[in-house]
């Protein structure tokens, strides 16, 4: 049986060039010839850029939470998560080339459905993971209680839906959709969701943090 | 005698960052321009490159795949493997360049052969680690039996053959040529060669997939 | 209760690839073209980049330590740690950004403030995880001495001044401003700060040094 | 004390990451026009970088396993050692800067002499390593025999001398010094230095390969 170990620092490699790589879809002036734009005006240029660069990488790094919370309970690895978890990677190290196109295309609505399509797919094949793991307590330990296993599921599938209404959102407000996608962080990191998993899975350990 | 355990790590790193390159052989156009090209068209252009993308992508995480069963039997390492799992990770490495020639000179046959020959070499490079490793059990456990030893050597020669075969085609037809392909993945998933391996080498575990 | 082990791999990936995609920013003539410039002027453009690239490696090298530092006292780690983290990566992973940007406008003081500013941030958000971490404890074991817990919040409310200061030369003079951001490597590999925290850390161990 | 362990894989994910990008030196043409050349004419044109990529590939690998051969020795690290080690990353994530220069300017002998002088700094950046942990074996094991550090320090000095060869030559030949550089890899696979460290560090282990 493949060891979750190994397959799990690949993923992390993976994830953490992809949300790296992002910088690159920043450009930068070349060194050998004189700007041709002022600064002031090349940055004001980049600003849209900017945006879709914070956007991309925050919502990179919640998948790779969940892609952590979900491998905190999977405890052995078949052939099929193999293959889902590679549609994962696949998708996130996609989602620099749809955050390019948002930037360059930054009036077309048809930019924003690929980019919101982009994080449904990583959404999904996240929750394919997980569904997938946990159906019949598959690859998980029997002692995973079906709390935590709704609580998660719950969580991934609110990912999704946000960025399909944010998709939705584009044919009303491209400024809209773009609002809507932070919601996904808030999210991730407010009280109820994240921390009622952590605690239930590792016991009532001290929590100084109330 | 050197530790496999940061070869492996070293290893996957490289691979990893070989799978999330490719990316970036996806063009996006400048943020400081106009785009010359409506989005529609734009994407129209793409969905060539975007296929050869999601092609090597599949094809390097079956190669890390293959890299990881290899050394999940090797127990200790010596020169001439660390010589040869450097050419692997060359070969590896090597693929996005193929992977944009293809996509540029798209009805190219020669392109194809170059692209077909370097999936080659990766396939032949991980053939010599295993040949090399389990000759005489020479790096690896004494009780790995033959039939695991002759499975494993038999699948890696197999993808060696898909890609010689889709080389072979391209003169035929290039979209038949680029379908071979597909059956790399599709045999290292399929039920017979992976699972067989996993369970011969961990004993028959909990199996609760069928 | 999220375990600080993964966290902090994927945390070191994010850094090591930002700190290495710098060599980017360092442009190379097209191999398919007649260089426009002798390779002697071409060098003596690149001098620049060249120390940019240079002050962000040694920068970021010195973030990593300090990072490093910091999750070698941390014990556990909650949802807001891991927000404050991920402000920290994204900061570092945006800094070869503001690196092309001074090297391409290298006689403009608005591109040093902007450069300054994006190392600025990157000591706020260690600040803001250490002070997190330690308020009470929260995160760190009981038995770390207010002693350890005031030298690091020097050490790296130290770093940021050293950045403000930098910024603040920058209207006077470039150069200046430049040669200010060498007192951080400096500072930190200084006796007194480094060898008194890591000593502290691990008791009196056999020191060959002296 | 600081731990090895992080610091080195810090290293490899730094060292992976320089010997990986190499690839984007290979340049590929735009999917969106029609390529310029013909495809039989732009691989001849790539022939120079290709030799460029495989020589930097090589030599990079041969400085991971001399680094990873003088961290299998070192127990413990200090500040210097950091700030050496931090010198030996910046030079590797360097090289793939001159490895583009002297494919640009492929007739020109100072982009040779930048490029054998980048290699340079990277043997000599482990030299000092190497030097500095075991003089009076500081930050090695009592029992690390002095014939271990002797072909240690022999082997990293032959290195970096092959590289001063190689730059001397280019004065006289270009082909002669591109050929110098290939007996770098040879000596670090040979069996007289390689093997004789690892028995010696590990006993005289099973090897089956006589």
């Amino acid at each position: 049986m493949f060891k979750p170990d190994r397959l799990c620092a690949f993923s992390d490699g993976v994830v953490a060039i992809a949300i790296t790589l992002l910088v690159l879809g920043l450009e930068v002036p070349s060194v050998h010839k004189v700007p041709e734009q002022q600064l002031r005006d090349y940055i004001l240029g980049s600003l849209h850029p900017l945006l879709g660069f914070v956007c991309s990488f925050v919502l990179i790094g919640v998948y790779w939470l969940q892609h952590y919370a979900i491998f905190h309970y999977i405890t052995h690895v078949d052939r099929v998560l193999v293959a889902i978890n590679g549609l994962f990677l696949l998708c996130v190290s996609f989602v620099p080339f749809p955050t390019g196109l948002q930037a360059a295309y930054r009036d077309d609505e048809l930019a924003m459905v690929i980019y919101g399509g982009a994080q449904m797919a990583c959404s999904f094949s996240l929750l394919a993971l997980w569904v997938y793991a946990t159906r019949n307590h598959r690859l998980v330990a029997r002692n995973v209680s079906p709390k935590v296993i709704r609580n998660m599921t719950t969580q991934i599938t609110l990912t999704a839906l946000i960025s399909a209404t944010a998709i939705a959102t584009s044919f009303i407000s491209l400024t809209a959709c773009r609002a809507i996608f932070l919601a996904i962080p808030v999210l991730q990191l407010s009280r109820h969701t994240t921390d009622s998993e952590w605690s239930e899975a590792n016991g009532k350990q001290h929590d100084s943090e109330a």
